[in-house]
């Protein structure tokens, strides 16, 4: 067989559409088979194509008509341009040549195939229509050739019934209802059983079933046959679901789909004929060992059909073993061709293989990793094809321990999955009894209605955190997520009795230090003690990453509001602190009582009297992370949420605060009552708390900056950046920047030091984003708040949207979460319209991102392209991030490789 | 006098900067007069004055540097190019030639004044300094010339002073100071009591503050005094608070200011001197009247100083008879060439008249009215000229009866004006009491904490409302405004009593029956009757009105939810309904249990149930509307609040509720509880509600299609257009308008008719307006939901930011509120965005805008430039869009008429 396939030739894009582009073997065309077009021209499948037939592997011929047409076929009026029309009938001779066929005659009818390559996936796309050229008239022919009545009929059959659904739009449904009809009136299991009469009446049978749901006639003649699926397949690039998706997803530059127009292989002949597909690797493993599946007497659809099953590749090893020998070698070339782990289809008529496609294979985010060392170590792919190979969601099985559910029982309940990763631990009810325990090296799972800032001790202490109420945004989840600590909330069928420490989930009832089992990323809760499989980032991941880190150009910071946190940070790899909010060091147990203090003083003198308490207990703070932080850049947050979130909310804490601060319950409730809103998330907070409280964000600027000066002194650098939250307005942030740049002068004078410092906004408003230009005269950085500026683009609450967003992915009305993966075509519009503003005004702003987009690898990427110099993520996202960015930036590079 | 003014003549636009443009008496070029710049190149001032130059007016000679000098002065390091020092120079050499002295002269020394004309208002721009020229050395020779030697060095002191203050930026405080120290120690009341020696000691003390607080000489050199003071002018322009404004107020385009060099007039000269300025009518009333004030031996900034108290005219007719007299002719004169009342500064030395600048008077709402009438019937100006001269505000004193309080006690409180007029009434705190008393024919102001849907009979029939609690989107503001009806809400000092039907405010007590007078302008309560000055739309106004409609091309509609709304309405000149909110069609005492039930239902079939109670409903309310509008647009918005807004909040009311429905109340509390939301804002509302309950909008669909065709069977032309609301993304509305045009075409049928329809979507989340090229192809309209997106663009909520906005107003952080005047910068910038990718999309869509910014004068210009095709607002506010869209049609043809 490889004799044939010497002559396989790959032929670069035609000038002005000249020739088609003819490739496949026995090709007639003289250009060198390494001339590869790009997959905008071709489409994804056309390039794979042209790949696989340069790397000389037997390919059936064939011709792409590139994307080019595609465009000319919108200004044509949705017709055929003579450019076209000449393309098509050059490429038809050419395959009549090459197979000693004619496409149209009934003597010696060419079969073809025509299927759409699109740049990327596209629903609506046209999928394959087979056997064109075909017609009851050249049906003699066909049998007398094949000597196979039913599979000749057969082919017809199908012929028909992808023309129908495809170009003529009727519904599958109908056409399958007749091949069952067919198969029952036979007795028959599959469609390979009937008789060649039956299938003949049912070949007929569809094709008046197609004429009379679409109220269209079935052209008789094979070459307007051919057209209108030409046609159709131009246009399917205009169906609504296919513009809306590009518009979703930001994709309208892309240009329209190539077709690709090839010589049929009949696997479902008699003899030595069939079907299948084979990995190169094992998609759950990665381990390398052809896999796959073999039908013999089969067409490719047929595999995935499910009327008949399909054997393992061993059938096609006992029975074809030269053929099998021959795919073998195969598989090796082309995972050398395609650098990468590959499937394969192929097809065999009368022994004779072909391979109808070659591409990646899909794998696990597990596999990805092994594939990509394997592949490297083999020589086989470069670091940089490594690194585009590995799935960045694979981060997770080694950041967090995973659960061993093999064993378990199902689940008794599920919640959201609020923080990956597991815990085991023996349940408590109050925060109280989890540090008490703790310190007897118990491992205890905190159970809440739901959690206060109170519960902090608690929740450090805890392997794991399980709420009955909240959102995904609740303080248990947004804590949780900050210590990278496993985090179940909202499970809504606990019922807790606290004064019996005791809860009933349905019909189970879960006692105090009964033992419970949480999975953070699905939700789901099982009783007792499951085994936890302990990650590791060394070895291969730490391997993937150094070549992330080596291609990356965006940098990677982390959200870290501790000490803590900046010290794991730092170990998984951030570049600096991309965002520390310094409410949540208010909410530790014993500042908030002094930051109350401050929130139900009445005037100005009230409120600077406690703000000079707890300006000593922010600087250390600040001091403890310049010092983890070493001279990176630490990006800190002004205070940003409502005052009315550190107030208590029950009458209980209430009670207790009241007791505490030697004041009448009723004042804190008028107080809670006064600052409570209607809108918070859209209310007295960010920066125009600073506008009608300029003591607080004073005394966060002081604490700052005398952190800064005290830790330089001590010999180590520091790089503070300075970032007002929730900008709207140019004024808010000059007036701003001015009382911070005097604070700053001011401590650096009395402290006799000089800082090098940055004060920027975060931009997280729309009309922040619109208004960018101006703005950008008063920032040294823009930090993106994608989580609110997606509420307020959407007008989604995230707290709220959970009574709607579930039905907008279920229905399709949204793609994705826009709170996991940007919404690139609106909030990352905003996104780019703020960055073009601001660089043009202001050209040395530094641009990073701190909403949880930073840590999603799609996200990460987007934000690349739009040229920002950082993402900031959690802690445990980091190294997604980090193999994210990696590839972002090889991708821009070559978006084919 | 007349003589000298025969040669004066305004010059045109100088080709390449080649001579400056000459003005005023004895200019010596020779192009005609006629020719008037752009006030873009002369800015508003100099337009002004070359106007009044060209109307042959005596005008002191000068010359201006065009703002085409602006962009080269920042182009070149802000320097003075060789262009702008050659118009400079022969600029000073023509003034000198008619003077007959010479710029820096010591023996002739020639005085000049320069002073800023940006195109429109722009703080921090360069005010008049005065007495350029004049040196130490010159001084005898002008001492000589004039003969007054005090008035020498005092125009030498008010130079210096001018020059530090405004080119060197010295503390104008520290300045004056001196001026008072001086006076203080001769014992003199105002400065030109001073002796010459104290005025030349004052001047020289004045310089030398000047030389110490800037750390700068002063120049020796007076031209060396005039390019630093030319160089500060057009650096004015790149002040941070003038290019704040622009960016705020989206002014960008603007070019710089021109400069005007003018020669002195000596007003504070001995003998027959004097400044002053006139009114052709008096600003108050419109009266046609000579109106102004005069100072013997003063400059025009001695009029405003205030240190000496200013006569008026009847002194200059007293003293300068002759004067008087030219000035009344030139008064008259200029009316007809500025075609409309005029303000004009002059000066007279030595008997004199010099006229200083002629710009439009100032004038009270009131008063612009009858000026404009007045000024047409006396053929002075244009219909179009005369309503560009109506300020759009005077609609409201026509609409609604005014207070009259000159005999009134001061308000004895003061909430919020939610809805505008007055209200004379007596108190009563149930609305079944207003019902009762209304019925007896007695007048009452309902005065509650806060209005709920239970309320709303007793709305419609009191004079007035008044709440304790709430903003101005509360229940009772909304309500109040849609009625028009006078409404004072958020009166903070009512404490009520409701079980003895008493209030309290601070000391006084207001028992039921008690008289009560509301301003729902200023949110001012009186107690007792105050009489009420009763309004009219006719005569004057309504020919006004009449001038605006035949100019405009901006359509006009309104915010009706009712029959009633509707006719007045169409009353006051709405050309169709732009928002008819469905929601306020529930909230009626005798449906809202039915529409509570269907949110209470548990499963589809429970809310089927209720939806088919309150379809009848609906099209009862559709049909009437339809009858009112006779074909006219009614655009009609699907529900749009959370269902949370129609369940009733306090115990009292739910247990009304739960007895009526013979449910428990724990069952409306719990319901209550689900619906809850943290930012109802942004939560379950608008279409989302349409997506996961589908049958909630076909209901209104149907009822909407079953009205239109049986209006239409009746013979009354129907033009129904189907409004989606909160659209966020292209496929939610690609799935509403695919069932809602499945509900249409099934009615349709059913009902034999066919109506012409049109379905559209508000664009109210910033997503919709970046994503506009998406939504446009699934949109017959849009209508800009302002309120909504000025919400979310800024992510200020409405009904939160009583406690920071006017704290930003105050702080000049924003210059208005956005939810009163649009925000052009921000959420203009987002509507232009829309209407630009609309278009481009779908060239047939229609746009209007149905925010509460459909009322607002420069909101509705604004909408005009962007080109919607209409404007919606609250009945009572369609005279004043009339106005406003007239006059913004005749603006856009010529900004400077």
């Amino acid at each position: 067989m490889k004799t044939t396939s010497t002559q396989t030739r790959a032929v670069p894009v035609p000038a002005q559409g000249e020739a088609p582009l003819i490739f496949g073997t026995g090709a007639l065309s003289g250009t060198p088979p390494d001339a590869l077009a790009s997959s905008l021209l071709v489409g994804r499948k056309g390039r794979q194509l042209l790949q696989q037939a340069a790397a000389g592997a037997p390919t059936p011929p064939g011709f792409i008509l590139s994307s080019a047409h595609a465009g000319t076929f919108q200004d044509n009026g949705r017709g055929l341009s003579a450019t076209l029309r000449g393309e098509l009938s050059r490429g038809l001779a050419h395959l009549g040549q090459i197979a000693g066929l004619g496409f149209g005659d009934k003597n010696q009818p060419l079969l073809i195939s025509v299927r759409s390559s699109p740049p990327q996936e596209m629903p609506a796309a046209l999928g394959t229509v087979p056997n064109l050229g075909l017609t009851v008239a050249a049906m003699p022919a066909l049998i007398r050739r094949t000597g196979d009545a039913r599979a000749a009929w057969d082919a017809y059959r199908r012929l028909l019934h992808a023309y129908g659904v495809q170009v003529l739009g009727v519904a599958g449904d109908a056409l399958d209802a007749l091949l069952t009809a067919a198969l029952e009136a036979e007795g028959a299991e599959a469609d390979h059983e009937l008789s060649a009469a039956a299938m003949e009446a049912l070949a007929r049978a569809t094709g008046n079933a197609c004429e009379r749901l679409s109220g269209a006639a079935l052209p008789a003649d094979p070459q307007e046959m051919l057209e209108r699926t030409v046609a159709a397949g131009f246009a399917a690039w205009s169906d609504p679901r296919a513009v809306t998706h590009r518009e979703e997803k930001a994709l309208e530059h892309l240009p329209g789909p190539a077709l690709i127009v090839q010589t049929m292989v009949n696997g479902a002949a008699k003899g030595k004929s069939g079907a299948g597909h084979c990995y190169t690797r094992i998609p759950a493993s990665g381990d390398k060992k052809l896999y796959g599946k073999f039908m013999p007497t089969a067409l490719g659809m047929d595999l995935t059909a499910g009327l008949r099953m399909a054997d393992g590749l061993e059938t096609l090893e006992q029975r074809m073993p030269e053929a099998h020998r021959e795919l073998a070698g195969w598989a090796d070339k082309l995972e050398r061709n395609f650098h990468d782990a590959v499937r394969i289809e192929f097809a065999i008529e009368d022994g004779r293989l072909s391979l109808l496609r070659t591409r990646p294979a899909t794998r696990t985010a597990r596999a990805s990793l092994k594939i990509a060392l394997d592949l490297l170590d083999e020589g086989i792919c470069t670091e940089q094809q490594a690194l585009r190979l590995v799935d960045p969601s694979v981060v997770d099985e080694y950041l967090h321990p995973v659960l061993d559910k093999s064993a378990a029982h199902s689940a008794v309940t599920q919640g959201l999955g609020a923080s990956p990763g597991s815990a085991v631990g023996q349940v408590v009810f109050f925060a109280e009894h989890a540090v008490e325990l703790a310190a007897q090296g118990v491992k205890t799972i905190l159970v809440r209605h739901e959690t206060s800032p109170e519960d902090i001790d608690g929740l450090k202490v805890a392997e794991g955190i399980l709420t009955g109420h909240g959102g995904l945004t609740s303080h248990a989840a947004v804590v949780g997520r900050g210590m990278g600590k496993c985090c179940v909330v909202g499970a809504g069928e606990l019922q807790i009795n606290y004064l019996i420490n005791e809860m009933t989930i349905g019909e189970t009832t879960v006692k105090r230090l009964d033992w419970l089992s949480l999975d953070g990323t699905t939700g789901e809760v099982f009783l007792g003690q499951l085994p936890q499989i302990e990650p590791t980032i060394q070895g291969g991941m730490a391997r993937a990453l150094e070549w992330a880190d080596r291609a990356r150009t965006l940098g990677v910071h982390a959200n870290a509001d501790t000490a803590e946190d900046a010290r794991r940070a730092v170990e998984l790899g951030a570049g600096g602190i991309g965002l520390c909010r310094t409410e949540h060091m208010f909410f530790e147990i014993n500042r908030i009582p002094v930051f109350r203090k401050m929130i139900l003083a009445t005037d100005p003198d009230g409120r600077a009297a406690a703000l000079a308490e707890l300006l000593p207990l922010q600087r250390k703070d600040f001091m403890e992370l310049f010092r983890v932080m070493e001279g990176r850049p630490v990006t800190i947050r002004l205070l940003d949420p409502p005052l009315n979130e550190f107030l208590p909310k029950g009458i209980r804490s209430q009670t207790r605060m009241a007791k505490a601060m030697k004041i009448s319950v009723e004042a804190i409730q008028q107080r809670t009552e006064a600052l409570s809103e209607n809108n918070p998330m859209m209310g007295h907070r960010g920066c125009r708390l600073a506008i009608t409280f300029p003591e607080i964000y004073n005394m966060q600027v002081r604490a700052i900056v005398e952190a800064a000066c005290i830790v330089k002194k001590e010999g180590t650098p520091v790089t503070p950046e300075i970032m007002v939250p929730l900008v709207t307005t140019p004024r808010e942030l000059a007036v701003l920047r001015e009382s911070t740049l005097a604070v700053i002068r001011r401590v650096c004078e009395e402290l006799g030091e000089s800082i090098v410092f940055k004060v920027g906004t975060m931009i997280e408003t729309p009309r922040a984003a619109v208004c960018s230009s101006a703005i950008a005269r008063h920032a040294d950085f823009y930090s993106f708040g994608t989580n609110d500026l997606t509420q307020m683009a959407f007008g989604f609450s995230r707290d709220d949207s959970g009574t709607f967003l579930p039905a907008y992915l279920e229905k399709g009305i949204l793609e994705t979460d826009p709170f996991m993966a940007l919404d690139q075509a609106g909030v990352g519009a905003m996104v780019r319209m703020a960055v073009e503003q601001g660089r043009r005004v202001n050209p040395r702003l530094k641009f990073g991102i701190c909403g949880e987009h930073g840590g999603d690898p799609e996200s990460v990427k987007f934000f690349h392209r739009v040229g920002l110099d950082y993402v900031s993520c959690s802690p445990f996202r980091i190294p997604t991030a980090r193999l994210a960015a990696g590839q972002a930036a090889l991708e821009q590079e070559d978006p084919d490789a």
